[in-house]
């Protein structure tokens, strides 16, 4: 029995790793992806019948597919030990569970695009890069820690001072800040933004000058900062593992210039000893 | 017969690399560009019939300068195993086809159009700067898929939510990601976008927010790192070609340090044989 | 007398350096920018007594723990020697000061808003990120006062050429500077700006775009070098500190090879010695 | 009388180089900059006699600083070769032609104007700034010259197509290149030109976007390159000049490396001696 069990999981196994059945699960996402597209189209509704029928297959298959990725696994706990793993999951299971009432119809469509993102879990280039991004994040997040307190301080500065220009840009603190992070992006910020509060307050732009430099200043700085450093300590670490590259070379020459000093040190030693006799 | 065809062709190709005859071929071309810019003011329609001839002649000379070019080539088919000479090639022949047909102007006016890009392959500072980009761009792809994924999902999400909002900006997906994109370029994006949206769903700006965050994240920490991967990949590749600059002097040295290792383990064999005579 | 004034300071600097107490600084901070926050709302003019209350709470808490951290240093004048320090003790004893007058309550109000930057001053990690910041300031100053000149050769050939065309952008040099800082952002500056002047200036498009030119040129330029030059000299000074990387490595090598040199010309002088015996 | 020249030329060139002397003159130059600045607002033409015996006084300043300048070059000549004298030079000279033509008045404004630019002569840190700008110029022009080639092409092609759609915007190759660099800028590109066109040409789209991602590519993509690879080597240049750093550390190992191989071949040469004895 165990023995049969054996064979079933290594045929499982390899049915997984196989590219073609790869590339069929990548087009099966696709198809699901563009079953949603299409579905935000009016013309569609006639062929509600169908959709619903396709609906349905593809979440069959990614269920067929979920079994066989787990029955592949030696220990089944070692499946869901893996982020993407417990992703597919998630996302796989969550759209099984039936929706009939009406109101839960928006959960469910969002449900199923979430699924275009299984796209990043099956292709390894995607995961690569998504992986590398993830590295960069906590740095990132004192750089928008920040910043928040810069936009915060203006908001609070801008609701104070000008909320008697234009209630609905500087009402609140949190219309604040959003007007400031449309001011930010350049949106409309002189035509819509400056120039109606200098009719009332004519040095009203010290206080957009002085956001605009502090925010693209730090930004700039640190922004290209961390992405950099992130980026040579990485390229850095590759060189090293694959032996590689001028950072490999500096490693390697670093461990042998110290087998040559001993060396050196054993021949001086020698000659002093030959001195002697 | 066939010496007189070699010395031939040593002459066509002595005038293929002749400065001034390229020279004279980049004036041709820029005479064609600036023809094609001519024809697009009302007021040249009175000299149509000079620029009938321009264009012929133009036409008839990159004709000329093509056999010239395939002439001086020893093998004939070498000319089109490169890939500049097979564009050249194409945009000559091309509009060479008589077209009589009024619907078809379009298209010879088109081709004649892509005649400005024969600037490139005739510049070799235009070529490598090209050739140049080409290598970023496989990396560029899983960029660009990522982002194109994310741009699907949110916009899908958007066409769900805010169909009832402006049937203009989100009534399907293609117009959702085109609003998206626009967002994506900071125009009108809270002016024209988000507060219309704003007004039904008050809580909208976190979906314009987190867009806009995570487009911002992604692009600029993988663009930045890729510009710079391939640029010091480049860099360095030049550097070890050349023999100048800091990576070949390491490169030179971790070669030098092997050298110098053997030289001293030959010194200590030697000392140790003298030890024991 | 004294012993028990150094043991109540040992007791104070622990209690300083104690995590929850610094968390529960931050988790005060917070509160005290929460409520500046909700101020901005008009509802919340019906707690105004408990807002009053929690108000001056902060307050005594700041005015309490910045005495702590004075009474934990040996050297009271210690204290104020760092920066933040100082920064803390105005931003606390500013809000103490009585404010009757009602038209000093908006510059009570501000002074408030910024006790938010405690948060700077409490959070290490975000010192070290201003303090990176700090650095690149100087040589910024040059590129701004660059730039400064161009926005005003500009601004004075624009308001001498184009005031009649429109008062309000051009009038004088000022107003010309904030419509180039305008231009400069891409804030309709063709729709609102360019296309105006062109109506009367037709060649006008020159002038905007050789301004562009030159800002983006300048500033793409100077601020990528300058934020990459200060990033790899930290990065430097980093790893000869941590004696990790590539830059340390080289730098041991460096070292190190000196005295493989004088190994080796100690080895050589004892041949020439032993040849001469 | 020829000592007596020289002594004077010694002092004037001490007068010169005199920091003293150096602020007065930027201090002048400033003053005639706000001169200028002061003159585009209205209410200053009751000032009007004052400001021309301002101007009048820093005209002659100049020119006496001018000759100390030159009477101070041992050789008058030298004085010419510099850039920057004869920047100086041609500045002062033209503001000393009389203007009395009204028609004329606007040159000689706009003479005045470029003498804020005797700023960036008189202060080392921007001649070193701008001396580091003009070296990326050259590889920036192939850069350029590929764009234009770009802007070109789609220009054609859409004053072609679009034509019909609106005069204004792709009248001519003119006005079309002049709306892509709009479009190129993000300003009311999809508002005031992608959606208008859309309503005629429902896949224009296409050709906009592009035209956006052909852009960005090649601006990012090159632009950073060429920065980085400036200032790479710059940075390498001057760590070689001044012996310090990572670049200079490994050229000065590279030059060792070399004599310590020369040193161990005479080591070995002498043993394979002392064994052949």
């Amino acid at each position: 029995m165990r023995v049969y069990w054996d064979q079933l999981r290594d045929r499982l196994e390899r049915l997984r790793a196989n590219k073609i059945f790869e590339s069929f699960v990548i087009f099966i996402i696709i198809v699901s992806a563009l079953l949603i597209g299409a579905k935000t189209y009016e013309e569609t509704s006639r062929f509600e019948q169908i959709m619903r029928w396709l609906d349905l297959g593809i979440t069959l298959f990614f269920l067929f597919e979920l079994i066989i990725r787990i029955a592949a696994e030696k220990r089944t706990l070692n499946f869901f030990k893996k982020g993407w793993n417990l992703f597919d999951f998630l996302i796989v299971t969550a759209s099984l569970i039936p929706i009939d009432d009406s109101e839960m119809v928006l959960i469910a469509r969002l449900l199923r695009i979430f699924r275009v993102l299984r796209l990043v879990s099956m292709i390894p280039e995607l995961r690569i890069l998504l992986a590398a991004l993830l590295k960069s994040i906590p740095r990132m997040g004192y750089v928008a820690l920040l910043m928040f307190i810069i936009f915060y301080i203006y908001a609070a500065i801008g609701s104070f001072l000008f909320e008697s220009v234009d209630e609905q840009l500087w009402g609140n603190i949190a219309l604040a800040m959003l007007t400031l992070f449309q001011v930010a992006t350049f949106e409309s910020w002189a035509t819509a933004v400056l120039y109606p509060t200098m009719e009332h307050y004519p040095y009203s732009w010290i206080y957009f000058l002085t956001f605009i430099f502090l925010n693209a200043f730090i930004f700039l700085n640190m922004m290209i900062g961390i992405v950099l450093d992130v980026m040579q300590k990485e390229s850095a670490a590759e060189q090293l593992e694959t032996g590689e590259g001028e950072v490999a070379e500096i490693h390697w020459m670093r461990e042998h210039m110290q087998l040559m000093s001993e060396q050196l040190a054993r021949i001086e030693a020698q000659l002093q000893e030959q001195k002697k006799l």
